[in-house]
């Protein structure tokens, strides 16, 4: 099988790695500035967040919107695709909630 | 929120990442023996397939089973544990299919 043409493999494309899921799940819940995201996303650097949210907006799965106000204002928002991943990251936490039974701070 | 605590970034721990999804699921439809696993699988390396179905078997997801052959057998199967993500896996192949319409070969 071509892995151009695997189904899996587009989707991991698009929300794989550690840091998307989260991201999504966070700005779906209405955190969705910068700065509160990060200081949300235990362990994302400054650079790593904006990696990923540059990357979400070019897939069409984020949308930036900038406020004309002094200082200006950035917010995310999901778009219709995006919204279109919200069961796959809700079966993620889902799974998470129910088999992450290991001792706090445990890597 | 700490990260260790967050249940999305727990499961994108156990299939985060390019490959993982894509073996399971190759796994969950018979494809369970090493060698075939890698040619089905296009442009992974023997290392890296190695890598991901031992940290699979560490985290209980697959188990390895040898058979006393000559030359000896190996096959992977999907563990109870295992078997529980693959509704995560399988709304990920579905978003695939309804979202990957680009040509084909395109990266």
């Amino acid at each position: 099988m071509d892995i151009q043409d695997c189904p899996v493999t587009f989707t991991m494309s698009k929300i794989g790695g550690k840091w998307k899921p989260i991201i999504l799940f966070m700005i779906s819940n209405g955190i969705n500035r910068f700065g509160i995201l990060q200081r949300n996303i235990d362990g994302i650097s400054k650079q790593m967040l904006t990696k990923q949210l540059r990357e979400m907006e070019t897939d069409g799965i984020l949308n930036r919107v900038i406020y004309a106000e002094i200082p200006p204002r950035v917010e995310y928002f999901i778009t219709e695709l995006g919204f279109s991943l919200m069961p796959i990251i809700k079966s993620m936490k889902k799974w998470g909630e129910e088999h992450n039974d290991s001792p706090e701070g445990e890597g």
